[in-house]
Formats: C-alpha cells, structure tokens, sequence
C-alpha cells in the first residue's frame, strides 16, 4: 500500500511569527483529529508534527526565514477528498495569516512513495520527474542486468535496464537520430551495430536494404523480451535473428570486434547502441570510460576510411562529461572529427545529444 | 533560503517489526545529534520524527505493511555532503537489516522547497515534473494575467501565463505542428492568428510568403515580453506590429471577429493560438468551456469553404478532456470535420494533441 505524501508551501517576502500563525492553523489539525507535537528547534522556527488516525501525519514548519513549509503523508487507501480539503482549508487559512507577504504558494502533486508501479524515473541530469506509468509488463534479471518493461499511457512500453529508462514504443527519434537523421543512405551498405537489443535500429535500417546488417548485443534476454513487448519499436525484425540482409549474433562486442580487427574486415557505418557516455567526470578511475574507449578504439579500426560512426552522446545538459567524451575522440589511435546534434526524444524528458565520427 | 527535502523509500515483500529494525538506526540519528520522538501511531506502525542542528529533521516510519520511508529536510546552506552520508549510512543499514525482504529501494533526487526559482511546472495531466530552470528572466503582472519568462539550460527562455508553462524557445516543433506540420501551403494566403503573443507562428509563417496575415492578441505585456526575451522564437517579427504581410492588432478578438463575421470577412487559414482545451470535464459549469465554442464558432463561420482551422488540443493524456472538445465540434452550427495529432513538444514533458478543422 503506497504512501501519498502531499506538500505545499508558502514562500513569504518577510518572516512570520509563529505567534501569529500556528494558532490559527491548530484548530484545523484538531478538527481532523490530529495530536500535535511540538519540538525544539533551537531557533529555527516552529515544527509542529501532527498525527492522526489510518496513520496520518502532517508537519507544519514555520521556519525562521520567510518560508512556511506543510507536510502531508497518507495511505493510498485514505479518503482522499477529505486529505483534499484539509489541505484547502491550510491554504485558505494561510492566505488570510500571511495576506500582502505571500510570493509563491506551491502545492505539488503527491509525491507516491512505495506503489506497485514505480513512476519515478530521473533524468540522467539528476531532476525529478514522474511519468504515467500504470503497469509492469515484463521484469526478470539477466546474468548481465535487470530487465523492465513497464507501459506508458502516452510512450507505450518502455525499456528500462538496471533502472535506467532507455527506449520506449514512442521513441523513433532517438532511431532516427543514432542513425544520421535521414541524411545517410544505407543501401548496399555493411552496416555493424553493437547492442540495439531493442531492435528499433535493425527494424528501420532493413527498410532500406543494405547489403549486410550485423548486429551484436550480450542479452539475449532483452532480445527476447523486446521481440514480445516492444513491437512498436523493432516490429517483427526480432522474429528471426537473422534475415536476407541482417544477422543477430548474441555476444559480447568486444572479442567479436577484435576478431574483425584481425581479419581486416571494415564496415561503411558502425552505429554504437551500447550505453550513453558515463556521467562520472573521472575518467581515469571509472571503468566505464575505459570500457567506452576500447569500443571506440575498436569500432573507428573497423570504420571504412570513409565510413561514418553513430553513437549517443548523454542529456544535453551534463555539459562536462560531453566535453571529456570529445576529449576521448581527439586521443584515439586514428586521428577523427565528429558533429553532435541535440534531439528531443519524447519519453526522455530531456534534450539528448547524439554523436556521428569519422576518420580525418 | 530553500529548504532540500529527500526521500529514501524501501518497498519490502513481507512487514517488518519495527522492534527489529528501528534499535539499529537510532544510532544513525544520534551519532547526528538528533533527538527522536516516537509517536502513538494506534497500530500503523513505528513513526519516529528527529530534529538536529541547523533545523534539521528527519522522520523515519517504519509502516505496518512492507513498507519503511525516510524523510529528511534540511536548508539549502547545510553542509550536503554529510546529509548524503547520513542517508547512505541509513540505506547501508537498512540493506543488512531487511536483506533477502526488499523489493525497491527508491531514494529520489531532493525536493527543493521555496527556492528563488522555481523549477516544478507539473504537468497538464498532473505529474511532478522538475524543470532546469536557473533564472528568472522577466515577471510582470497585466490586466489579463501573470507573465513569466525563465530560463532553462535546455529549453532557452520559457514563457509561463498564469503558472502554466505556454512556450519555450526550444519548441519550434509546437509551431510547425499548429501550422499543420508542414502540410500546408501558405503562400499567398489570408490567414488570421488568434493569440500567438509569442510570435512563434507569425516568425514562421512569413518565410512562406502569405497575402496576409492578421494576428489578434489582447496582451501588448505579452507582445512585448517576448519581443525582447523569446527572440529564439519570434525572431524580429515583433519588433514592429505591422509588415509587409502582415498586422498585429493589439485587442480582443471576440469583437473583431464578431466585426468579420458582419462583413462577411473570409480568411484560408484561422489558426487558434490561444489556450489548451480546458481539462475540467463539466463544460455546462465551467465558462472556459463557453468561451472555447464561441471563438470556435466565430472561428468557423470565418472560414473560407475550403479553408482550415488549426489549433492545440491539449496533452494525449487527458483523453476525457479531448472526448468533450470532439463532442464540440459536432455541435457547430456549420458542419466540421477533423483530424488530430500527437506531437513531442520538446518543453511540455508529456504528448500534446494537435487538431485541423474543416468545413464538411
């Protein structure tokens, strides 16, 4: 049973007396049958913490500076519409109080901690953002990493490995844009993919019948669970792993990668769907630039010299760690220059940065 | 001063007893200084509130279901990195102790309350979005309403009417889509705007040459707002009210398109820039809804035979909303017919539904 936990604030333009506040604001708690408790602040304002029955608790703070902050935490299960108008009542005794020094009233939405679906899905730039996920269509644990597809009223299922929300139904932009935006023209063209379990990249590219297509993901897990659930993104291309211009092979990129390197095999687009860049702004101590380098190093020595490379980059705004991944590019064995370009990939709910390369 | 505000949530397979979990923490807290009051919850569990130094306070629950939530607030000017290890000992511990029982462990980035700029425009179907945004730009009161313009890193500077997020520099995709997503041929054109303060549809719809264009927007704050901060969007257009092709008429635009219905005024195009359809799902009750079908109906009776009429739904969501505006449309006193579409407008967060209207 999930929790709803409700704010809403006042920020004032001058301090309050709590003398002049709290009174008025009591006899509301005391209608609801809440049991105040007040507690040493030490000069910090007042903080009074109310608990009523089916486990309700409220706090009310009327802090030293000109803020006044109230919590609200109940049952899912609670009569909500009686929670509704406690907090009105709050927000029009406290209009009336704080009248002529109010600058914002905020009154969020709750805040549902501990329910079945989980909606809480940050941004890979740390914000806070609830998405209208209602069910939980597939989880399972790989040898490799967690695996969720939850559904989206408005994104339809969405992908979700190790808690990090990466591809939903709505998402051909993000296909599109890993895949030069239109302006590449794949026929008759040896394309390697490394990951794109999804299937969104394989689905889009048969369409304009390269010569070869080899797409090289870990999990055949995801493969599976996508070719069942994420047909809005890979269609029927996941049926079969392999088709009249295109081959699956489940594993690991990286031996696969070096054997290539050996046979002098090249590819005229390598499109990279592993991971985005890694956040972390240390990239001697973090294991994942390293693994990021030895792809890339890998992927540019398989690149026809006139071949393109695709990759994601991160949110637009983790400006440092896009700036050390171009870093990275410049201190690659083969010399490179590259372009990005931002696109909004709907159920991102950021700006995303992706990333073509090519040798000098 | 704002006040940040975390949550640490575990979501459990089975209850626990609060005898065995909560011993175990309080030393947590009071390795912090903080002082605990257990209160007298009547069956739903432990609930414990902590208050520290420099207005700490912490509320630790332990719920009679499978659940145990952590709350912890503390001022913007406290030293986080010590916060950040309190909450990383207290999911340590809580790891050990309801090891082989957790099914989530949820610690969501800080809710920051009261700060100088607010970052949280919930969404038009009421989710908890937090925004980037890092200045406020412009805030001014008119006769109509509250304008805001902030900036976001991502999304340039955002234009919000009355607390709710209309435009931003980043969402040329709004524009392209209620100008019927490039569909439409404009030259030599009469078109009427109604609203589009911001400029965005008329900056754009010059480049296509129309015979005419007239825009109605009853805010010259607004007009005037954007002409100096949303110039990612409107370009130089507002810089003068009257061109080549064009006429921004500073007035309401009942009466003038009253006055066009009188004279018999026809124009191709009337594109309905001026708010989303009213979500409250009463429309006998709410005057917004009154409005929607006057202007419609002015709007229609307009319209050339053979012209369109294009405007912005409202989000994909809010199906019930859009049922009601389709009801709408089959009760004009000219026939229409119309089709709709879903666009990713880059700034809005969620799916936003588009329609173009037509005379049958």
């Amino acid at each position: 049973m999930a929790l709803r936990h409700y704010t809403l604030d006042f920020k004032l333009s001058t301090a309050v007396d709590s003398a002049t506040t709290v009174p008025d604001l009591l006899s509301i708690f005391h209608e609801q049958e809440m049991t105040e408790t007040a507690h040493e602040t030490n000069g910090h304002g007042y903080l009074g913490t109310f608990v009523g029955k089916n486990g309700r608790l409220a706090i009310l703070r009327v802090h030293s500076h000109a803020l006044v902050t109230i919590d609200l935490q109940c049952y899912e299960e609670d009569n909500i519409a009686q929670l509704d108008n406690l907090l009105n009542a709050l927000e029009t005794k406290l209009k009336v109080i704080l009248n002529g020094n109010i600058t914002r009233i905020k009154r969020l939405p709750a805040l549902v901690r501990g329910a079945e679906v989980d909606r809480y899905w940050p941004t890979a730039d740390g914000r806070l953002v609830e998405y209208d996920m209602d069910q939980i269509v597939y989880e399972e644990d790989s040898a490799y990493q967690n695996i969720k597809i939850l559904h989206s009223q408005q994104y339809g299922n969405v992908l979700i490995l190790d808690n990090d929300l990466n591809l939903a139904e709505s998402d051909l932009a993000y296909t599109q844009a890993i895949m030069g935006s239109g302006r590449e023209n794949y026929a008759g063209k040896e394309v390697l993919i490394l990951g794109g379990g999804d299937g969104g990249i394989l689905s889009e590219m048969v369409k304009q019948k390269p010569k070869m297509i080899t797409m090289l993901d870990i999990s055949f897990k995801v493969i599976d669970a996508c070719k069942k659930y994420m047909r809005g993104t890979c269609g029927n291309i996941l049926d079969n792993l392999k088709g009249d211009c295109y081959q699956i092979l489940v594993e690991d990129c990286v031996p696969v990668l070096k054997k290539y390197v050996q046979e002098g095999k090249t590819f005229d687009y390598v499109i990279n769907d592993l991971t985005a860049i890694p956040i972390s702004t240390q990239p001697e101590e973090d294991s994942t630039w390293e693994f990021l380098r030895l792809i890339l190093d890998l992927s540019i020595k398989v690149l026809h010299p006139s071949g393109k490379y695709f990759t994601q980059g991160n949110a637009e705004t983790l400006t440092e760690a896009l700036s050390l991944y171009e870093e990275q590019l410049g201190k690659l064995s083969c010399p490179v220059a590259f372009s990005k370009e931002v696109t909004c990939v709907p159920s991102y709910l950021e700006q995303w940065v992706f990333y073509s390369v090519w040798k000098k």
